[in-house]
């Protein structure tokens, strides 16, 4: 697989980004999460964010960003393949120690018409961190 | 990458099939076609079309059923990562080789709401028939 | 797996190309094609042609060629692991709106002796348009 | 890449796991995280301890398992291909709706003598859900 | 990749195989070795025989046979996407720790006829020894 | 997979390098080699030694280097998902025709301190020559 998790950008400025990603079975990972049923792995939820804010961040730091904390993420509705979760993260504040405050949220959506969609798959705040590289 | 095509299957009796692939940048195929344009290769929308008439015709032979001849396909719109190909196949006639003429469209879904979507990626006829194994 | 289906380009002028696919269980996808009895899926042998049209191509379009129309293409004997493809595409003729006409045909090549080989397992008509970025 | 991110289970019981996962350049997704600087992405991680999660609970769940939530996450050392990423869940509570609160630590083990090791790379809370088909 | 490198078997006893090894572009591990000049490595076209060996010794051994020694191996000509290589494995000796003695032989193949074929890519000699699981 | 078979060096000059392979489940030629018995393959063993030879002999050869002859290989014990394989790679003498005699051993390594380690899993001597294009 590529790790590149972004599929589509919708929206950007620096100070908020919506990105879509679509799940796919042709994805390798699907088939061990779950080989009988497959959905998004919640980490890879989780990563669609972070790529969504180091690409909003781009303009703001030419240190390469990583996760730095997790806070209060919580997980609703499972993506499954043939949806697409769609995230938009915003940037909270500016830190010190020239990290970025974040906050995402990811929905379901769904190409076809007949299901409702939007239920919130992910929701929480996450911090970026330049490397340290000592 | 794995081949499987079929994300999701929205309709299905023994006569019509309306299936969807999501196209996502983490497919492997993606980054060779082509590295700084990807795009969903006109044989995998074949495929998808292809995997789609095989599930349709499951309760109809119990031979493995491989592409016999394709005619008169058309490509039209591209489908990019970010969006997915609806296909509709439907059984036209079952021949007397045992195999089974077919017809085939996939339109184009974009799970935004702010882009038009339905335009026609691909449409033609094919043919499934039994393997022989002489 | 690599999208990279011409693994051996035998002749080469503006007008014809002979090329080869070698068929090999360490490829993914005759994991899934199938499981029990793998063989060069349909799609595979037409994409192999495209790969084979596009390097013929080269000289005579500056433009990115996908595939346009696909013409009473007929599929024949099978390619198993341990075969190979070979392919004889030939320009038809150039059309109007900058695409191209081909001809192509799919031999099965094999490298022990003992058994015959040169069944036509695929042979059609396509054509080869400019991508249309509109 | 396979998603089975235990390489080697040193300790377990049904309130506690140890396991190690080991960081090796032939993995793919090291490619893309990043070209010229491969390290575990931190969700990555975080799946590790999902994953000894799962493990530990097996004894006390019918379900299938997810992440629920995510609670004060926080990222330190980096680890790099040579290096290993070793975890440590502990079970904090199992709760009324079935799930189970965990906690994890996840420090970096390198084979060689002559670093030193153990510096955390990852601690925090988080819960295990059974999945919910509705 | 799939690690199966036989693809096809045309001879085989107890005490001799023949078999085919297609190199193919797709196979992801030419990409790397080298990446502007893919050729088979040397230590796949061992492994080659290893499989082969494995193969012919299936009816003489109950336990799982991996490499034990590998003796006065030497490599001639490359072997290039597009072309093959067809190992010959014969058995010399059982040996009394519940080894096997083989010796193999791999040649170039090539499905096209305008080139010789039949250099020999590696020879020499290698010991199957049953896991010792202690 | 990547065929990048050094995941670090520890120590490097132009007659000797030591580097580590670390064994990870993700690397999808365990789940072949075995399905319920997962072991470095014997042949990556060697690879690895080879390619910490061409890492030592960067600055002694301008020539792409390949193996050229191996000579009294023995196997030891097996190295498994969570272990690591250091290999210890000398410069022997040069050759008059521009190929470098190597001797090499590798040793098992585990991070876990529970247990032994750096039983020898591998060593023997092997030549790397130039790529002879000719």
């Amino acid at each position: 697989m590529k790790f590149q998790l972004l599929d589509k950008v919708t929206e950007q400025t620096d100070e908020r980004v919506v990105a879509l990603k679509q799940v796919s079975l042709a994805e390798e990972y699907l088939a061990d999460h779950f080989p009988t049923f497959p959905i998004l792995p919640g980490v890879m939820m989780l990563e669609v964010m972070v790529q969504a804010a180091r690409l909003m961040l781009e303009g703001r730091s030419e240190d390469r960003l990583v996760l730095g904390e997790v806070k209060a993420l919580k997980y609703g509705s499972m993506v499954r393949p043939g949806e697409a979760l769609e995230v938009e993260v915003t940037l909270s504040k500016q830190l010190d120690d020239g990290g970025f405050q974040c906050r995402g949220t990811g929905r379901v959506r769904r190409s076809d018409e007949e299901q409702a969609d939007g239920e919130t798959a992910v929701s929480g705040r996450f911090t970026m961190r330049p490397i340290r590289t000592a």
